[in-house]
C-alpha cells in the first residue's frame, strides 16, 4: 500500500503528505533486505497506473525484489481495480496512532489461486516464506492463495512464518474476529513459526490485550491448537503513550521452552507503524542465520524498537545499528 | 474529491504530495463563493471518516455551506464506500499535466433520486444550480439525481447551468464518448446555460478539438440540438506547452449572437487543473448579477486565466483581481 | 489575530513560518464548531487587506461564520488600522513556549459600544456569548463592548462565559495585573459562568500561580466577590517542562459545590498554546449539552490536553477523540 | 522590514511563510557588501523583541555591519514602537506581484534628527550616504533626518546618491503623489546622483511610465530642477507579464551626456522585487570604484536582472556572476 | 556522486538541499531501467559510510542493479576515500546553472585494472557497456578500468557506446581539454557508438560550441578519426536562457549518412541537468531494440527534452511518456 | 564545516537536508557573540568556491567577524583543497546521534604556522584566545599552528582556553586515543584554562566516561599534570536516551577548590550536538566578565543546556533567556 503520513499534524486537517510504501507482510521483507541485507522479493499485484508505478519506486529503494509483481491493466477509476492506500497518522502523546485505509477492489486482493507458479518461486531457490493474516484477509481468495504458498514452501522445502496481525476494519462485515480468529488458525497450520502468537490465544484479537504475566500460558494454548508449528513468538508491548512504549518479546519453542527477548522500558516513539513487522524481520534473520531462538528474539525486539524511531512503517537502521542497540541502549553520539 | 498535488515534480516519484480539494461542479461553487462573493453550497456525499473529514476541512477554507452533504457511515476499508482522489501533476513545458482519479465507489457516486429535498432546497431561496457531466458520469443514478435536481430548480425558478465536461475515463467500459455525449445531450435540455458546449458539437468530445473558427457553426449546430437552452458558452484554449497557453471563450444567445472574450496570448500556466471550471464561475458571476453576457464572458476568461495562475483546483483570486485584470493584463507590481 | 509559528525553531532565526488563526475567544468558538459540532460565529473586525483575507480564509477552514466579522478599510500601510499578528514559538524541555503579539492599533482593539447590533444577533437564536479578558483588555472601548454584548446577551435569554485570560503585554503601561483584575472582576459580573477564575483570586494574575490544593479555598473567595456567577472552573497545570505537563481542572457551583476533572499526569506537549481555550471548548459544550457540571469538566479537560498534541492553537480534535480519550488515555493506536 | 513571502501561492491563502528582510535603502548597501565586496552599515532603528532580532540575524547574513541600529525598548503589543513588516508575493504570469506593508508605528519611522551623530560616522571613514524616498516617507521627522544625514556628509566629502522610489501607500492621506514628488524634489538637491530620477520627471510617480523614448527629455527637465546634482539614473522596464520583463536602464551626466546600459529583452523574472535596488547597487559600485558612469550603468543593469532570478528582496549574485551576465547574457551551464 | 540541489534558490545562501543521485555515465543506466525498462547494472565503488549508502538507496529507487558496487571501507574523515558530492543549482533566466563538485578522492577514482572480473560481467548476459569522459577523467587508473571493459565488451560480444562529456573541472591542472580529447579519441577507439562526438572534433571541448550547420562536417573528420566506430551521436542545444532552449540532435553512421532528431524549439527548462545522458538513454534503447537510427535518434531527443522538465539529474519520464511526446508535443492534459 | 541535517529522519535515507555550520571551536565563537553579545572572530581557512561561499553565508548570520578568513582559491573538484562537510543526524530515543564527516584536505587543516599575523590579532584588541583539540587534530601542522597562536596570545596579555574535544575520526591511522592524549596535554600547556578537562584524565578519551563522582579526582590528576592551568572545568552528562540526558558540569580552581553547576536532570534534547561547545561559550562569558567561576559554571550549563533544545550546533538562544532558566527552569509559556 501507500502509506500518506501527515507528519506531526492530523489526517483531518493535512494540507500535505508524505509518502512511503507499507504493509504488514512486506514491511517483514522491506526489513530483512535494507536492514540484515538478505536477498528478498514481494509477491504482490498493483493496478499499473501512475499511483502503482510510485509504489513500485518505493518498493526499488526498499531493495526488494520486483519481478513477482503482477501488474493489473487500470481501468480509468478503480471501478475493477486499484492500488491500496493507507492514510496513518503517528499519534502524539495520549493522542493515539490512526489510521484509515482505503483498500477495498486492489489488485492484491483479487489474487487468486493458480495465478503464481510458486514452485518456479522456490526452485529458483526461496529458503522462506513469509506471510500473515492481513494478506489473508483480504479476500476469501488471497486466504487460499496464502494456503497454496505455504504448501507449496513446505513441499519445497522452505520455511514458512505466519503472522496473523489482526486488522479489524478487514474483517469489519466479514465475520470479526471471530472468523478471522478461524482462518488464522487454519492458515497457521501451515507455518513453522508463528509470529504475533498471542492474537491466536483465549477470546481472540479483540478481547483484552495478554500480559506479559499470561503469555507463557497463552503459548501454552496455541503450542496445543498448532501442533505443526516449531516456534511461536509475540512482541510485548504496553502502550505509556503514544509517544512512549514499554517493549519487549517472547518466544517459545519445544526445544527451548519460554524465552523472554531484551526488556526495553520507556522506548520513545516516534512512529510505531511497522514495528511489530520489524520484530518479525529481525527474529527470521535471526532464525535464517542459525542464530538460535534467543539471538533471534533479542534481533526482534532490537529492530522493532528501531523502527519506532524513525517516520514510515519501516526501519532506517542497519545490522550493525542493531548489534549496536543490543550492546548499548544508551542513545549516545557516535562521531 | 481530495486532489493530491506532487508540484513541480510527477507522481511515479513523488515522496510528498500537497492536498487540495476539487471537483468539476464543486469548483464552480467555490469560485462563486471566495472569488465573487456569492452564498453557495455543494450537494454531495461523503464516507465518514479521517479522509472525509479532512474534504470537509477543505470544503470549509472554501466558503462553501456543507450542510447539504450527505454523510454516509464508512465500512473499515471502502468496500462500499469511499471518498474520491485524485492525483493530479500539473505538467512542465512539452510534459503534460497527468492525472490518476481513484473515485470507484464513492459516496457521491451512489447518491439516487429521492434522497435530495430539493424543493426545500430552492424554496430556502437557491437562484442557481450549477451541475454537468462529470456528476452524471458517476453512475447511471447520479445522472438521474442531475435530471431531478434541473427539474426541481426550473420548477422552483432558479437558472440552471450545465458544463458536459467529458472525462474518458469515466466513460470507460461504459459506452465512451458516444454513450457520453448522448446523456449530456439529454440532460443538457433541461439547462438554461450551457457550458463547455463545444463538446456537444460534431463528432464529439474524443473527435478532434474545434477551433475558434469553427466555434460559431458549432454553436449553431448546438443550439439546434438543444432549442431550450438560451445560452452556450465555451473557453477556446490553444496549447502551446504545458506552461503556456492561448486563452479565450465565446458564447452564443439569440439575443446577442455570437460573442468572443478577451483574446489572452501567451498565457503562463502554473497549473491549468480548474480553469474551465473558474470561468465558468466567472460567467455565472456575470449573468447572476445581470452584467450582459459580454461582461460575463469576460469575467470567466478572466477568472480561468487567473486560476491558471496559482497551484491546486480554485483560483486564489478576488473579484478585484479579475477585474483589475481586464482593466490591464501586464501583471505589474502593486505594494 | 495570525499566529506566526516557527516549528521546531525560534522565532529569532527562523527563514520561515507556518501560519495559523489564534485569539482566546475565538479558539474557543473555534473549538465548538470543529470538536463538538456546534454552529458558532465569531464577532470581531479586521482590516480589509491582504492579512485581513488570510485571517478569513483561517477563520472559513475553521468552520466559525464570519458574517459578523466588521470589515474595516485599509489604509495603506496600518496607520489607522491593523490586523493583529501573534508571533509565537512552542518551547521545547527546559526551553518555555514565547510569544510577541504586534497587537496594537487592530481593527477589533477600535471596535466601540453601538457597532454591533446584539440583540438582532441573539434574536437570531444565539444561545451563549463567550468572552474575556483578551478582548477586554484590547482598549478602553472593547471592554464597554463586551459589557454592552454581556447585558444584551442575558436580556435575550443567552448564557454568558467570561475567561480573564490575564496577558501582561496587553496591561503594559496600563495599569498592570492589578487594573487587569479590576476590568475582569468587573465585567465578569456579567457571567453565568467564569472559566479561567482562579486568575481573579487573591493578589490577582502576577502573584504566584495558585495551587491545587488552594484551589476550593479560591474558588469560595470568588464566589463571594461574584454573587451573580453560577459557575467558576479553572485549569490546573504543572508545567514540569514545555514538554511535560501535568493537566487538570477544576470547577464549583452552589448545587455541586467543587469537583476536579480528571487528573493527567505528564501529558506530552507538542504546542501548550491554546488548551486553555480548549478546555472552555468542552466545558461550554457539557454544559450546553446539559451534560451536567462533573461530565463538562471531563470533556474541557480531556479537549484541552488534545489541544496540546498538535500544533497550532486549536485542537484537531472530534468529539469521537475527546469521548475516547476519556474512555481510555493510552494513546493505542487505531486502525 | 520583515518580508513574508508565500512563495508560488498566494497571501490570503497562504498556510506558510518565507521570510527574508528588505526595505529600499537597505537592500542597496546589501548588495554592495554581499555582490560587490564593500563594507557596509545600515542606520536604522528597530523595537528590541522577537522579530526585531529576527531581522537583525537576517542583516547580519546580509553581512551589514549593525552597530549603527538604534534598538528601542519594546512595550508588549507595538503600542509605541514596532518592527516593519511586509507581505509580498511575487506574482505569476498576468498575475501580478502583490505587496502589503504593516509598517505604520515602526522604531525607524520615529528616528528625529539630533540621535545618530552623522559626523563620527562620515569621521570614521564612510565614503558613500544613499538614502532615498522611502525612507523620508516613513514620516515628517524621518525626511528631516535625510537632510541631516546628506548635508553632514557632503560637509565630510562623502558622495550622496538618493532615490525617490515613490510607494503609494506611504503617501496615502498625506498628500499623495505631489507632496510626495514635493519632498523628494527638496531631498534630491542634497544629492549627487539621483537614482530613480525619471519618478521627478513631468507629473510625477502616479503619471503614466515614462518610456524610454521619453526619457532623454525627462532627464533634462529634471536635471534643470536638480542643477546641484551630478548624475540622474534610472531603470528602464516593460513589463510583458509578471514572469517576463524586458529591462534596461541609462543615465545622464553632463559630462557624459545621455547613456543607456545593456538592453535586456525578455527577461524571465522570480521576483521581480528589489530588482531597482539591485541596479542601484551596481551603478553605486560602479562609481565608487571609478569605472565611469557607462560601466557603472552596466553594472547596475546587470545587477538588477540577476535580482530577478532569486526569491527574496536581494540578488543572490556575486561580482563575478556580474561580470559573466556582461559578457554572456546566454544563461549557459558551468560546471 | 550525490547531488545536492538548492532548489529554486542558489547554492551560496541555501539553508536546505534535496538530493539525488548522479553521475554522467549512471545516468544513461537509470534511464534505460526506470523510463525504458531494460535491466541494468553500474560498475562503480563506494566509501562504506552513511552517505555512501544514501547513495546506494537513492540508486535503489533508480532500479539499477547494485551487486557490481565496490564497497571501500571508509576511513574517518574521507583521508583516503570519499563519495563524490556534486553542488548543483539549476539557474533561472539568464542565471546559468551551475555546478560545484567535491569529488577529488572517491572511491571510484581509486578503481585499478583487475579489480573487476568483466569476463564474469559479461558471461551473465550483459549486451551493452556504455562509458565515457567523466569516468574516465577521473583518474589516469580509470581511464585503463574503461579501456580494460571496453576490450572485454568487444571480445564478449557486447557493444560499446562513449560518451565524451568534457568536464573541465576534472582536467584543470591535468593538462585541460587538449589532454581530455586525447584520452576521449584514444578511449572512443574501442567503441561502436560515440554520444557526444561533437566535442571530439576541431578544436576540442573548449573551443566554440559547433553549430548544426557545422555537425555533419565534424562528424564526417571524426569518423575519420574513428574508423572503427559504426555510430555518431549528438545532441544540438541552443541556449535561449536557463529556461528556454532549442533542443535536437543528429546522428550518422556509414549506412544511413547525417539524420537529425525531432527539432523542438522553445523547449522550458526546469533543470538542464542529466539531458546529455538522457539523449544518450533514448538512443541506445532504439539501437538496442533494433528501431533504426532514425527512430533511435528520436527516442534520445525526445528522452533528453522529458529529463529537462523535471529536477534531478534523471528523468521521471515513462517510454509511454517519450511516445506520447514523439507522437504530439503539445503539452496538454491527460485525465 | 558545513554540517547537513536530516531532521527528524536518518541521512542513509534522506531525500534533503538542512544546512547548518558547525566546528568545534566556531562554535563557541558563535555562542559568545549571538547569545553573549561580545565581539568575536574566526581564524580558518576556506576553499573558495560556492560551499565556501555559503559557509561565509551561515558564519556571517552566526555574527561572527569574518576578516580572518583565509580563502584559497578552489581547485575545480577539491583535489588539493576542500571546504569541510559534516552529516550528521540526531537520533530519537534509543537510536544515538550520529554523524558522517567528510573533512580530509580542508583549507583549514592545511594552515601552517606563519600564515597568521597573530601579534597583529591581538594588538586588535582581542582578549581571549579559545582554540581546542579539534583544530588541533586536522593535521600536524594545525596542532603547531595552535601553539603559535596560544604562545602569541599569552605574550600579548590574552586569556587562552583550550578544550579537547575528543573525535575518534580524526585520530584514526594517526595513532589513536593515546596520540590525541599526548598531543591535548601537550597543547593544554599553553592553556589558562582547559575546558572538557576530563578527556586528558586517566586512560584518555577511549576510556570508560568518567563519572561525577569521580570527577574530583580526576580534576586533581590533571591539574597535576597542567601546573600553568587556573581553571578546569568539564560538562557532565548522563545520556538517558537520544531524548532524555540529565546534565550538569564542574570546575576547579586553586582558589575555589571543585565547583559543581546547576543539576538538571531529564533534560529533553532536540539536537545534542553542540552542547558542549555551549557550555564552553557561557563558561567563557561568565569569566571574561569577572562574574567568579561558580557563575560562570552556571552560565555555561544553562547555554549548553539551551543548545540542546533546537537543531543545528549553535544555541538559538539569548542572555535573558539562559539568566531566565538559571531563576527557573520550569518551561513555562511567556507572551
Amino acid at each position: 500500500m501507500l502509506r500518506l503520513d501527515p507528519g506531526e499534524g492530523r489526517i483531518r486537517t493535512a494540507r500535505g503528505f508524505r509518502v512511503w510504501e507499507g504493509g504488514g507482510e512486506y514491511n517483514v521483507v522491506r526489513g530483512l533486505r535494507r536492514c540484515f541485507g538478505l536477498e528478498t522479493a514481494v509477491v504482490t499485484a498493483l493496478a499499473d497506473n501512475e499511483i502503482g508505478r510510485l509504489v513500485e519506486d518505493l518498493i526499488l529503494q526498499g531493495g526488494v525484489n520486483t519481478a513477482l509483481i503482477r501488474w493489473e491493466p487500470a481501468d480509468g477509476i478503480g471501478r475493477h481495480v486499484r492500488n491500496g492506500l493507507n492514510f496513518v497518522e503517528r499519534g502524539f502523546g495520549l493522542r493515539g496512532a490512526l489510521g484509515v485505509s482505503d483498500r477495498a477492489n486492489t489488485a492484491v486482493s483479487q489474487l487468486r489461486p493458480g495465478q503464481i507458479d510458486w514452485d518456479s518461486v522456490f526452485a529458483a531457490g526461496a529458503r522462506w516464506l513469509h506471510t500473515g493474516g492481513v494478506f489473508a484477509a483480504l479476500s476469501d481468495s488471497t486466504a487460499e492463495v496464502a494456503v497454496e504458498a505455504m504448501t507449496a514452501a513446505r513441499r519445497c522445502g522452505a520455511t514458512v512464518s505466519y503472522d496473523p496481525n489482526y486488522r479489524p476494519s478487514l474483517w469489519e462485515g466479514r465475520g470479526g474476529a471471530a472468523r478471522a480468529r478461524e482462518t488464522d488458525l487454519r492458515l497457521a497450520r501451515h507455518a513453522d513459526i508463528v509470529i504475533g502468537a498471542l492474537g491466536l490465544a483465549g477470546p481472540g484479537a479483540d478481547g483484552p490485550r495478554i500480559t506479559a504475566a499470561e503469555a507463557p500460558d497463552a503459548f501454552a494454548e496455541i503450542a496445543a491448537l498448532l501442533p505443526g508449528t516449531r516456534i511461536l513468538a509475540t512482541t510485548l508491548r504496553t502502550v505509556r503513550s503514544a509517544g512512549v512504549n514499554d517493549w519487549s518479546a517472547a518466544a517459545w519453542s519445544a526445544q527451548t521452552g519460554y524465552l523472554t527477548g531484551p526488556d526495553l522500558r520507556g522506548v520513545q516513539v516516534l512512529d510505531r507503524v511497522g514495528s511489530g513487522d520489524g520484530f518479525a524481520a529481525g527474529l527470521i534473520y535471526g532464525l535464517i542465520t542459525g542464530a538460535g531462538l534467543s539471538t533471534a528474539l533479542a534481533y526482534g525486539t532490537a529492530h522493532g524498537a528501531l523502527a519506532m524511531t524513525t517516520p514510515g512503517d519501516s526501519s532506517m537502521a542497519s545490522r550493525a545499528d542493531v548489534e549496536a542497540l543490543l550492546a548499548d541502549a544508551s542513545g549516545a553520539v557516535r562521531r
